[in-house]
């Protein structure tokens, strides 16, 4: 199905975008996932979590990492348990607090992160290989505007 | 938290554009959920599946209805037995095929749907309302081409 035959309006330019753009980032958001599945096993939020771990050297604090996880809203201590049982991930105490603790990617779990980090980032250049530089660097600009308006506006209005 | 932060690689500017064009599109569709439940009281799926109906006015089959609704993965039985029982849609007997049964808009329905879809065309004009017109034009075609290429690209390795 087509997204965008369903826009008609008083302003269908801006339904149509719209729908083109949530159109575009589903088919990459497909592909990532269909990717991540098939050459990794693995989901999109054990990616993403790994993936805030592989930027945090000496671990990070569980309330941090489900901040950070909120966007792909994936189960982060069910998560974190399965990737600690694979031993991708390890759990640390937290000196001077005996309720917290701080969780960091294994040798194991850094080198196996950095294998779908480069499988991924070939998806992604991929689906972006239509594009000329120029394009690439005039669609950036051109998104950055929407997302400064909409979170803009959206504090405003929340 | 900025998701664009997470891009650091060999390609940070296909990264960067992606995390962009994921924010941007999650940022609108947050707060087109979030005027749905405020204002109308109602979700993503049951407005999807209104805005199907409302572009069939004899009626749509169930298994059509279920196919063109996969974008949002509503739950499409589920959403019709609800609506249906708020008299916002009614279900009606095939000629000749007495298993199935065709599904579609009632006057309360439709009048509900259109005065929702006033609503929600005015979010998305607003969330784009940073751009000129060239702007949106450029933004589409440019949108157009990830679209084209993706899909493509998609189709061949599926």
């Amino acid at each position: 199905m087509d997204l965008e035959a369903r826009a008609h309006s008083e302003h269908p330019e801006a339904l149509r975008l719209w729908l083109r753009l949530l159109t575009c980032a589903q088919l990459i958001e497909k592909q990532v996932r269909g990717g991540l599945r098939e050459q990794f096993d693995t989901t999109l939020p054990r990616f993403d979590l790994m993936a805030q771990l592989e930027r945090a050297e000496g671990g990070m604090k569980m309330n941090e990492l489900s901040r950070r996880m909120m966007v792909t809203g994936g189960n982060v201590t069910g998560i974190t348990d399965q990737l600690v049982a694979e031993g991708l991930v390890e759990r640390l105490e937290v000196a001077g607090d005996r309720r917290a603790f701080l969780v960091r990617l294994t040798p194991k779990g850094r080198k196996q992160f950095q294998d779908m980090a480069q499988q991924h980032e070939g998806w992604i250049v991929g689906a972006f290989a239509g594009l000329s530089t120029k394009d690439l660097a005039t669609l950036h600009r051109l998104l950055g505007k929407v997302k400064e308006h909409v979170s803009s506006d959206f504090l405003e209005t929340t």
